[in-house]
């Protein structure tokens, strides 16, 4: 028997309430807590104890039999998002539905506008603590692997890539941009002598584009190594890198990928322990026997990725894999030519579930 | 025995291969090799033996003995930056000069516009890589104490802070400002429910100003959590971070240090297991006694600060501690004045010589 002091949002509170209101808690405190507005902060004290029946709601298998309770700061009774309305899947809504029963939804404008409060949504919690497992996995692979972690600048006197849509400012009255990526620096830092580097770090383009695949800032996750002998060096990183980051979370985000399937249901993630490699003829030949016909010596649209993907996975039962050996004449001028076919090029791309 | 396939530069080639003349490197092939311009790249094969003697000018107690040397890349025969010239000491400047001898200084200006050859001195070298470990540690460490990493907006619609100097451009024709600081964000993941988190990234100043606490563009290492009773709570994660940091990089990173040691001369931090916390009142007392007179309820000026450092050094044995309770006066409106006495803050700085 333990006895606690706990600090809770009313959300979580009202469940700890009703599972001991038979124990010791007085009417008044009953009324007391009911009245609260939810999300108000209180302070609970009480004493642990083993339920007589298992709790059936809750992972925890404890409860706190109430004996105090403060309000710490009350919440505004009518709050702008309800997070039980906040949390509910595609599914919940179909049921109600068909139940005749009318469920309010938060919109996308109401979560953005009120995102302190939309973030104590159970999957937002997840996403975020997700999310920095990913980057806690990167780093700690490549660290494994001899990489050294740099920060670049941000602010630059001219464009990273190409000279296309980038952020411009005055920089002390001097034109200046954001970095649209950080590789000029990566490759300065390989010249100079640091052999890996990566960087995890803010990335600006400013391309008036809105597809899903497009946004004006966000978190890269970049690597830049020295090649001693071939590509392949390259790819065996990757390939390990990705498959310790999907171990990582299928064994210690458990809990978080559960939440988000309850809100926004997935499919799990097939990948296999060493990732396939297909040439870029293989694909095309896979494709090609499936019906679909790509020029040999063209480019994979975003349709024929998609579907070599679903190919890939009925086959070998991965959604993870690389492709390599493209077409010279679809890469860049600076891709390198095989050694064996100057048609194609050491390049490759890494796909899940059709384009990476 | 192994026999070995190295790739190196040319300045860390050549020891490697005086220290193999006398065994099995042909003259012709001592000719080839210092031919070469320094910082070439260069493939050698060789075998692995230990030397008869011991070395003295390397911590590597083995050597190569070169059979064959292919040069992968010739440099320039004169670089704009001779890295022997980069990587000296003031002592050794003043010992050449004494000797009546005339070295070549590199200016800043060169290192900046050179960077990726600056990059490959030893101190440079050692400066990213301990940078890194920072990181690393500071990561550790919060991640062990339950903290969830976060990534925050950089392009935001108003300023972080005040609303002083901020670096604005225009997103998509409306005004936009980069991010001074991720306070606001913070805080909104606390409100939303994250109880503690920390984020590493880059912040944008704008202030005109050319002191050496200032720069447009650095990397935060920012961190926020909930009290839940006491503001000590946070003094003592500051405590366990620092210090955890600090032992971190004594042992883990004791040749980087010796390396800029080398160049740039430094005192060893001198820190306790267990940080000093000093009132606002004991540190004005403690100057009081060294003769410096300070407005009781008035704020300390740098001077102050770098002789109450001092102070502490002689009497504590350490260059890291923490001040507390400062006058409620000079401290910012939000800060909560002490339970006992209102004109004292529950408020804290931290002080590493000087000030942090």
């Amino acid at each position: 028997m333990a006895f606690v002091v706990l600090r809770q949002s009313m959300s979580t509170m009202q469940c700890v309430l009703v599972a001991s209101a038979d124990a010791c808690v007085s009417t008044q405190m009953v009324k007391f807590a009911t009245a609260l507005s939810k999300e108000s902060i209180v302070d609970i004290e009480g004493v642990v104890s083993l339920p007589k029946e298992p709790l059936k709601a809750t992972t925890q298998q404890v409860e706190i039999q109430v004996r105090k309770i403060y309000c710490i700061n009350r919440a505004t009774p009518t709050l702008p998002i309800n997070l039980e309305d906040a949390a509910r899947s595609e599914a919940e809504f179909g049921k109600a539905e068909q139940a005749g029963e009318k469920l309010v939804r938060v919109g996308q404008d109401t979560r953005l506008n009120y995102r302190a409060i939309d973030l104590r949504t159970p999957s937002n919690q997840a996403v975020f603590r997700i999310q920095c497992q990913v980057e806690n996995k990167f780093r700690e692979y490549l660290l494994s692997k001899d990489f050294v972690g740099i920060r670049t600048p941000k602010l630059i006197a001219g464009s990273s890539e190409g000279g296309a849509a980038v952020f411009k400012l005055l920089y002390n009255g001097q034109p200046a941009c954001l970095a649209q990526s950080p590789q000029l620096y990566k490759q300065m830092a390989i010249c100079g002598g640091f052999e890996r580097v990566f960087e995890v770090g803010p990335v600006f383009r400013a391309e008036n584009s809105n597809t899903h695949r497009h946004l004006c800032e966000f978190v890269g996750l970049d690597a830049e190594m020295e090649i001693k002998e071939h590509y392949f060096e390259v790819c065996d990183i990757i390939d390990g890198l990705f498959v310790s980051i999907f171990k990582h979370l299928t064994t210690n985000c458990k809990k978080e990928l559960e939440t988000i399937n309850g809100q926004y249901p997935f499919e799990p993630l097939k990948y296999l322990e060493k990732t396939l490699k297909l040439t870029y003829e293989e694909g095309i030949q896979m494709l090609k026997e499936a019906g679909t016909e790509i020029e040999p010596m063209g480019d994979l649209n975003t349709e024929a990725e998609k579907k070599l993907g679903q190919l890939v996975r009925e086959k070998y039962g991965t959604d993870f894999f690389i492709l390599y050996r493209y077409p010279l004449a679809v890469r860049p001028f600076y891709t390198m030519p095989c050694y064996d076919n100057p048609a194609y090029s050491n390049s490759f791309d890494v796909f899940i579930r059709g384009k990476l």
